[in-house]
């Protein structure tokens, strides 16, 4: 039996191909895929940006959700049938953070979908200890929200966000709107900055106060709301230096700044504020277990996450599908929904 | 009865004026000083940085120590002649800062000695609740270096730095080196990252490794001698765009920063590192109570904190004190004597 593949094949194209899934060895399960959503990184792979660690004829795609097909030798607690999500991270365990207990930040991490194979197929092959069972009441088409919430979960947890505090989120993208969820169902009370409209009308809907910088100084707004305190946690996701600049201006004394986004030039920072008011900031990339399992219940009890998800295309639509992405301000998260029949 | 009370006039030049004593009041002491020390900041007013905030008719001096001359109405716990020293912070305990229990950090924060007059005269008035008294085993002169060390101590426990951690410090002036001190009494191996040769010996002879980034790789260095582990803590002590370049190159996995400096100027900083390897960074300012007890007890225990006092000089030599500290590359931790009778 063939399944279908998506193959990245560099400069914006993709390819399906008929394959022969990889049948799973020791310690593996085979996943039939329902649905994987198109992540910011396989947008960047989209635009050619990750080829010199891509390649160009790679299946990309870790959003996912889906049921097992076969399981390998040596594995315990799961079954044909159930459905699941899976972690995509790969640690070697040797490594200063692995024996620090930091796996999720392995000096040598390989990344699922990305370094490896993905899950834009029919049948997905991994590791067995990357694998989240899901409950029975979460539909997959939202439980292939469960990676990005989860990133969301952990930047909140990193950030010890707690009842009551208040949250800036600087970038109202997907994952900013999935922080701001976390940070809310925390107990925070969150406000939002972002320059999109249409993303503002989103969080707006999502019952968000959203405030546009280029609009209002939101520090100003901020302080004001809080009786001149600032933010207690504010959450950098805009990758800018507008972000940058706005964080410690709206950071309370002894305020968290939680570094989501992926800065690839060097912003400068004013870190006389840091010393001023004593300012904390602290990285925060992928998950943890418990981080998976926090995204579950979270969506499991509803939060409302799937509001997020503004498209639902087929696999053989890929392509347009990130297309479409890049070019739509309106649109916040896409599914390819790969296996109907597995839903 | 009058004392000398050594004016800072602007434009590096201090004038020695006979004055009145401040009477203290209610919930005040009158501290006769002993010896007080030149700290960074100090030196900062005589190059005429701090004008606008200091004028120019202002005692300054804060690195104190001295005996209890007089007590005000309702001040509890002291007696004439305890040896104290005073932690120069006044705060306004209304703000959201000093409401949360940051008293240090608080947003009307006033610095004895800069906002108000300060130790370069005979007789200091302060509220009693800046004073902490000292043990008998304590020399006043050695005691001068309680304020500098406190602020070490601060930068230590708000690093959590713990036993058989790799601390980096970078920037080895006087606080430097205090830092590294409290690492080192915390249970740390310390390396010191210093570009003075100078400084580099005194740190040698404090038993630290001590390296020129000028010369070697520094995060080479500390990389290679923790198994590619990377520094658990550094400590930014530097100021400078090298340091701050140094200290995310060095730090490890989930590596704290200390912001020690104070940045006048906005650096450029690799924020993804922040997000590869999670790093932390936390500012820290002056210190609390605590860190005070910590100095005291670290001093009369024997640190070698009084290895860093390279000069002793008289109340009527202040100007030349400053000029050879600005002076002498050699020099760290200049005590003016301001009543040889008290010590």
């Amino acid at each position: 039996m063939t399944i279908d593949a998506a193959y990245y094949c560099g400069d914006k194209t993709f390819q399906l191909e008929r394959i022969e899934p990889v049948d799973p060895g020791r310690g593996q399960v085979q996943i039939d895929v329902a649905y994987c959503g198109i992540c910011g990184t396989d947008l960047h792979v989209y635009l050619g940006h990750m080829d010199a660690r891509i390649g160009n004829h790679r299946v990309i795609g870790h959003e996912m959700s889906g049921r097992i097909a076969a399981i390998g030798p040596d594995v315990e607690g799961l079954e044909i049938a159930d459905a699941v999500v899976v972690r995509p991270l790969d640690h070697c365990g040797e490594c200063p953070a692995c024996q620090a207990g930091h796996q999720h930040i392995c000096h040598k991490l390989k990344f699922l979908g990305l370094d490896t194979d993905g899950a834009f197929q029919g049948k997905w092959t991994v590791p067995a200890h990357t694998v989240h069972k899901l409950p029975d009441g979460l539909q997959l088409d939202h439980a292939a929200l469960v990676e990005p919430l989860a990133v969301a979960a952990h930047d909140v947890r990193r950030a010890r966000v707690a009842a009551k505090e208040d949250v800036l989120v600087i970038g109202g993208g997907p994952i900013g709107m999935l922080v701001a969820l976390a940070a809310r169902e925390a107990g925070a009370n969150v406000t939002l900055s972002e320059v999109n409209e249409n993303r503002i009308a989103i969080a707006h809907d999502m019952g968000f106060t959203a405030l546009n910088p280029r609009e209002v100084d939101v520090d100003e707004v901020v302080n004001a709301a809080t009786g001149n305190k600032g933010a207690d946690v504010v959450f950098e996701v805009s990758g800018t230096q507008a972000g940058v600049d706005l964080m410690t201006k709206a950071a309370a004394a002894r305020g968290r700044i939680c570094m989501v986004a992926i800065h690839a030039k060097k912003p400068e920072i004013d870190l006389f504020q840091f010393f001023w008011r004593e300012l904390e900031m602290l990285g925060a990339r992928v998950y943890e277990p418990a981080d998976y399992d926090k995204a579950i219940a979270m969506l499991t009890g509803g939060i409302g996450a799937e509001r997020l998800i503004t498209d639902i295309r087929a696999l053989n639509a890929i392509g347009d599908a990130f297309k479409a992405l890049t070019e739509n301000p309106a649109s916040m998260k896409t599914l390819i929904c790969i296996n109907e029949g597995v839903a």
